[in-house]
């Protein structure tokens, strides 16, 4: 089974990372692009092969190590 | 429009920072997790309204300053 993780700064969180991409792109002349924001994704295979187990190891995962919850929320796809 | 653009590396490049993760996962016993890539996920809010206008524009982001074409390759999913 494959994972796929989402890993995004809460909105009310500073992302100085995107707001340096916002201003690389307005240099550039895309003036259209507003709300910049950069997360990361991981994604990677799973042995297990039940969806409701995989989701519930993915979550633990992100809970110990991936993701920061108190900076971060995170959505899990899971795919065959 | 709102457009989230998804940064991979190559299948063949070889990625330390999904490697690192890996081994921390093995390291909390996650002994099911293989394969783990790192990439990178963008998220931006367009004022352009045309869904094949606003693709063509990303996709220019993405050549030009997003992503490495060499050593990357990145999806853009597009949404009202």
């Amino acid at each position: 089974m494959k994972a796929r993780i989402h890993i995004t700064l809460k909105p009310g969180v500073l992302d100085p990372q995107g707001k340096a991409i916002e201003g690389a792109l307005k240099g550039l002349g895309f003036d259209d692009a507003a709300n910049v924001r950069q997360g990361k994704v991981i994604e990677m295979t799973l042995s297990e092969t039940d969806e409701n187990a995989a989701r519930a190891r993915v979550e633990e995962m992100c809970k110990k190590l991936l993701a920061n919850p108190v900076m971060e929320n995170y959505a899990i796809e899971l795919s065959v």
